[in-house]
């Protein structure tokens, strides 16, 4: 599928807001994939599709991840986190998306993970960073992933987790285990001096 | 085994700042077990050796969390850990403590745990705003807990994961756990409207 095909094909799901951040997120990831030496294309439709369930029904996403007997805890930890992985299972359904990277890319987009690759650091980080985001941290986090992907996500993921508790919110634990999986492997990523 | 014993068999492994914090987490907890209305003299037996071990040599406490297989965590997320389990294990075979909820509350004093119990709590939250104890966040935890024992160990817990990811240190997962655990459980605590 083409660029031109993608964004037609995910403009009708998001609101003009998310889909000017859907741009940003593609321009990012392209950025970002074009440093770290992955395939481009695949990265934008990555980009392109990854709020595609931004704005189903809760109810609809919720039985997606019953459904795929997926981590139940997408369900219980915040309803912020349902539309990662049912927007990884929609596209497959109804874009037919079938390359597990694009998908798994789409899935772990707002939570992280342990042992992300390159596609899932890169999505992840364009969503967190991308130039319409604006929120306390954004603006360190966009210097550091300047200089390091790896430095940019742990920003990402302790500000996250802040954030959260600072709401009193329940924290994600897969994202907790993404920080410390990034602490223990990463010991050379810049933000670690910081 | 009387207070005055007690103390005379805890103080030679403590320093004498380690042993005023100790006398202040003793004052403490005694405090926070009669508004909770539990045991006394077990809580103050807790109190009093729930840093026995704290000036071990660390290959010492890490050979006795390895010999008794507990969770490995305790070695690999930072030597902090280490004396808390190690101690639980020492009072019990040097002291010869052998009641399960005064070692399971020295055991999880430093990180805290899913589902604590009263005495876990009470030692846990009075480590952490003893009277001795000065750092950034003590003065609102002690307030919240004039109200509310669980609100404060929220504020605890939340502290705690704030402080090492701004350090760029590993966060034991079970003290996220602990805090989730908090947060799903404990709605009426006065610190979720804060």
């Amino acid at each position: 599928m083409d660029r031109k095909e993608a964004l037609e094909l995910v403009k009708p799901h998001l609101t003009e807001h998310r889909y000017v951040h859907t741009l940003g997120v593609r321009d990012t990831a392209l950025k970002l994939a074009e440093k770290e030496g992955i395939d481009l294309d695949r990265v934008e439709t990555a980009a392109i599709f990854h709020d595609y369930a931004k704005f189903r029904p809760k109810e609809e996403m919720r039985q997606i991840i019953q459904s795929q007997h997926w981590d139940q805890k997408f369900i219980t930890y915040g309803d912020e986190l349902l539309h990662a992985p049912a927007g990884a299972y929609l596209v497959e359904q109804e874009i037919g998306i079938t390359d597990n990277e694009i998908l798994s890319a789409i899935y772990w987009h707002t939570t992280g993970k342990v042992n992300m690759n390159t596609m899932e650091k890169v999505i992840f980080l364009a969503d967190y960073i991308e130039p319409n985001r604006k929120f306390p941290g954004v603006e360190g986090t966009r210097e550091e992933a300047e200089h390091s992907t790896d430095g940019a996500i742990i920003m990402a993921l302790r500000n996250t987790i802040t954030f959260l508790m600072k709401k009193n919110q329940p924290v994600f634990p897969e994202t907790l285990s993404a920080y410390n999986d990034f602490i223990f492997n990463k010991k050379s990523a810049s933000a670690l001096d910081k």
